[in-house]
């Protein structure tokens, strides 16, 4: 296999090849960084072309989609199957398809020392060909695959996805250790209980999913109503402690446009609606 | 131990006292809710002071603290210690504190299901002499419990500060669900990735809020300015895909002022300098 890019992500996909036990072919602008996997049994190739060469699949990690393109197109690609794992914008990914004969766009969901992992996921879209042909090997990288089709810009829309709902959790972190640190605790003894939310709240995710595939919500904890009832304590107590308000500001603007819509009742699964339409 | 309020909450917890094989009594304003409870062992009361005469520690879970002042100020509480589990504000448990003289305010982080169970967490403050003396008891409702100290209004604010969380994190979910819903796909293809993603970000809290108490931001994972790049992916594709692109410009515009503050080389979790501000 090969593998271009050896940024962190780079050397812990080719590191993983190797473990595996695959005849692992890497490719780096700065070679150097090539060096340790070199020691573990790595093939250097001395230019692109030659990486592409070697190996029927060939794995890009580069910084960003002009980069891959600026690699890719002076290479005959021959029927060499490409997974680009390089982060970017569905339309980039939809346009690299275009040029590629055997296009598979993926995006791991692992931090570099999880590749290779149980934890870690491989999402791919593009070529079903090239997705069944390589499955076994691109298990090597993460224990689960999940293939979403053949639109190749579908794993960067999930993976674009993935990265807001990260910031939605981590922004909703932050609003309360900012109220902790406020009334003189320290944002530690906030975690454990923020860990312990994240667990249940993880747990109800696949009933959502349900209700919003139905498009059907009835409350499943609670109503939107209370929910919006408990959203003005948290307004409420950020004020009081001279904290930013912005933020429970806008979970509460978004339940009032629900109950507006006569959705009080319904779960808060409900407001899919509201995120479903152009702002 | 006693039980006031016979809600789904308050029926678990009696529920629970009893498999412990506490000498349990209860009242509800309704007494036909405490039949089942009755059937497994439970003392019915037939009043508010009789509940409270019968057990050292009482368990209140009502509606909202109106309810709890109404229940309780007309009674004559001794020594009781009183362990309020029903949902407000800081304010309204540190005014309630003042008139029982052995009070803990609560918060149960769990389902009623989860009552009596090692997911069950139970976070109390107040009267710490209370807390020492009903822990072992209190544990029989919630594997895990945490005392965060002598100021009552402290355990609201942390669950306020979950809320918040929940919110949050919900929300990011359902700009994912929208966006997949909307390139054709159904939710629940997203949701296992959303909780994979999840556990992610669970497993960097503690980390994030080390950073926090230290008041220093070394990127754990990206630097701001690399979210940064990433949101715009986001509110991009939210626009192309017709999905509502205010969270995802939110979400940026916080990051946007930490770059202003000369913070885009700092981790994610400088940001909890924004939330800390009034705003």
């Amino acid at each position: 296999m090969t593998v271009i890019g050896l940024g962190a992500m780079g050397r812990a996909l080719a590191g993983a090849f190797l473990r595996e036990g695959h005849r692992t072919t890497v490719w780096n602008r700065t070679a150097e960084k090539a060096d340790e996997l070199v020691a573990r049994g790595a093939v250097l190739a001395g230019s692109v072309g030659e990486a592409v060469a070697a190996s029927p699949l060939v794995v890009v990690c580069v910084t960003d989609y002009d980069a891959v393109r600026e690699l890719l197109d002076p290479v005959d690609l021959g029927d060499r199957a490409v997974v680009n794992l390089t982060s970017g914008t569905p339309g980039a990914a939809r346009e690299l398809a275009g040029r590629v004969g055997a296009y598979l766009d993926g995006g791991i969901m692992a931090t570099p020392a999880a590749v290779g992992t149980a934890e870690a996921v491989l999402v791919c879209s593009g070529s079903r060909a090239a997705f069944e042909r390589y499955e076994p090997v691109l298990r090597g990288l993460g224990a689960e695959t999940v293939y979403l089709g053949e639109d190749a810009g579908l794993a960067a829309l999930y993976e674009v996805g993935v990265l807001g709902l990260m910031w939605s959790t981590l922004n909703g972190f932050l609003q309360g250790a900012a109220l902790a640190r406020a009334a003189g605790l320290d944002a530690a003894s906030f975690a454990p209980l923020a860990v312990k939310s994240m667990e249940s709240v993880a747990g109800w995710l696949p009933d959502y999913a349900r209700q919003i595939d139905e498009g059907s919500y009835p409350p499943l904890d609670a109503t939107i109503d209370v929910h919006l009832a408990a959203m003005r304590n948290l307004i409420e107590e950020s004020e009081s402690l001279g904290v930013s308000t912005e933020l429970p500001r806008f979970v509460k603007a978004l339940a009032d446009r629900a109950v507006a819509e006569g959705r009080g009742e319904e779960g808060y699964a409900a407001l899919v609606e509201q995120f479903g339409k152009p702002s």
